[in-house]
């Protein structure tokens, strides 16, 4: 056990898979949750997602060690002036929000003196969302980020533990580069996928069914992607404008260099550009970050 | 059986797979195959791809009821000028191109009168090439479209049991038609992952260890994309130039505008637009053209 009581004000995949697999790694002895709508908190109560649920955010945290904030990202700030008056010293607070910063920055104001804040983000998800998607294994493997600033050590050794003892691999980065890297490796490319499903959709000459039947041929994964929360993206990029917009800038220059190369005919560039990007895979591989089984970073229940 | 003699042209994924699925399902009595090196045609006749390998496509080519022309798009028209003299009449010819308008343009000339051309392309394929990478389930449960235009339709029949003994569902469009639906469904999207793969390769700020590291949030399946063949996806795009233009086109107006509500904080010009890309998602799943196992349209072997 590392915390005697954690609570999650949020219940849904994330919220859910981090109840799931604190009580059966046996991380904690009590988890609480809430949730903004009533029929979220029955759902979760019924299914008994958490030991037990409450009916506010400062009901919730009354008396617990750990708080995690597990809502949209543009929900976080409102959460945290709601139970900041309420925390006791010594509290840690985290969050797993997808971007750090602009988390960081709305969150840290309304907590008080005393408590310790522990951002952090699990590089794990599915295209599901609500109090009945969450599952024990989810953060199994996979990577998650603490941005814990100038929290004291030990606390964030211990945070460490809970995440690791959920099968986590936790890394330290400054929230700004946090940003940034995820910008590279999750957040642009699903804003490309959407948008590409998003053409799709818009064709008149070629009809939805035939997009849909022959989707097989490298679309598929595209429209896994663009299945994904709206609220959730929507927060994500509202509050990584900048990353966001840097790469995508220089992805629009990339494509556009390669699209004067198929007007132009130009084979040369579009080899060289072809054969370039191949030892980004094999770095992959190397790396021990993928398996014959495709899944675009989301994992499947066990 | 449904052809005596099979002649493979080019003996790489797409010909070793069609080389052991035509064997083992019985669909014909003899397979016979070449490749342009002679690496490639001793690996073949060592690992017994095929039960004949030749020197060279004419000598293929003789007393076959059946050739398929499996070698990168820019290959087909010299390939068809070669062994066109030498077909005898009745001869059905196909290809496996991932693009049938340019091809069935440059390699039709070069048919004597008595052949039947069928020209073909199967929905199906994995990262890799070459001789040892074929398998003969790689074509179970996927389209392969056909665009006959004015082939007799006995011999269209014939070769549709063909690919359906593979394991196949046929289609039949028309050439131009396949060109647009694959540009939507696969050549740009390989195109816009290429491109990001490139743009994460180019990056100085984020390391490409932290890349590779991080890539399970959503990029890795773009780098499973962009290790693809060099030249196979160079000769798509200089041959499918027209509808790749057109769906790119498409695609970049999109993106500003998606672009432009990120840096205008528009969040509900981003909400709508991912709640409507969900639908598309929907009816891949109602089509059953989905399982919870993402491949980005790539098969493994079994
Ligand atoms: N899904 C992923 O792939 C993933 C991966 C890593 C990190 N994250 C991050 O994890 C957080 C939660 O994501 P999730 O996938 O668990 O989302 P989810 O399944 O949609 O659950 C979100 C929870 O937040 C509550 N909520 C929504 N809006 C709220 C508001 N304005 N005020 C208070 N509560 C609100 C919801 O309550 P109701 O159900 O009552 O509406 C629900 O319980 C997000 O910050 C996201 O960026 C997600
Ligand atoms: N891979 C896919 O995902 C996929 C899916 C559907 C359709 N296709 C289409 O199938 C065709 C073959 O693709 P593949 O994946 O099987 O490729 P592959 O594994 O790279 O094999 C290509 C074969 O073509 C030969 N070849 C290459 N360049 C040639 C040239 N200039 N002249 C004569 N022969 C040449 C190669 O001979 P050497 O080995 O001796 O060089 C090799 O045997 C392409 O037209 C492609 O568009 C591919």
């Amino acid at each position: 056990m590392i915390y005697r009581r954690v609570a999650l004000i949020g219940l849904g995949l994330i919220a859910g898979s981090i109840a799931l697999a604190a009580k059966r790694r046996g991380l904690a002895r009590e988890v609480v949750g809430t949730a903004r709508t009533a029929e979220t908190r029955a759902t979760a109560a019924r299914i008994g997602l958490v030991d037990r649920v409450t009916e506010t955010a400062v009901e919730a945290v009354e008396g617990a060690e750990l708080v995690i904030l597990c809502v949209p990202v543009g929900a976080m700030e409102a959460v945290a002036r709601e139970i900041g008056p309420k925390l006791a010293p010594g509290t840690v607070v985290s969050d797993v929000g997808s971007v750090k910063q602009a988390v960081t920055d709305a969150v840290a104001p309304h907590l008080p003196e005393g408590a310790v804040f522990i951002p952090a983000h699990p590089l794990a998800g599915t295209e599901h969302s609500g109090p009945e998607s969450g599952f024990a294994t989810l953060f199994e493997n996979r990577f998650c980020v603490l941005t814990p600033h100038d929290a004291p050590r030990d606390e964030v050794a211990r945070y460490r533990q809970f995440w690791e003892g959920m099968g986590a691999n936790v890394d330290e980065m400054d929230p700004a580069h946090h940003d940034r890297v995820l910008a590279v490796t999750s957040h642009v490319p699903h804003l490309i996928a959407y948008t590409m499903v998003g053409v799709a959709d818009d064709l008149r000459r070629v009809t939805n069914s035939e997009v849909i039947k022959y989707s097989a041929a490298g679309f598929r994964d595209f429209t896994r992607i663009a299945a994904s929360d709206p609220t959730m993206w929507r927060d994500v990029f509202l509050n990584n404008t900048g990353a966001t917009l840097e790469i995508l800038g220089r992805f629009t220059e990339e494509l556009f260099a390669l699209q004067r190369a198929v007007r132009k005919g130009d084979g040369e560039h579009l080899h060289d550009y072809f054969t370039r990007t191949r030892a980004i895979r094999r770095g992959i591989l190397e790396a021990g970050q993928d398996t014959d089984a495709p899944d675009f970073g989301r994992v499947k229940k066990d």
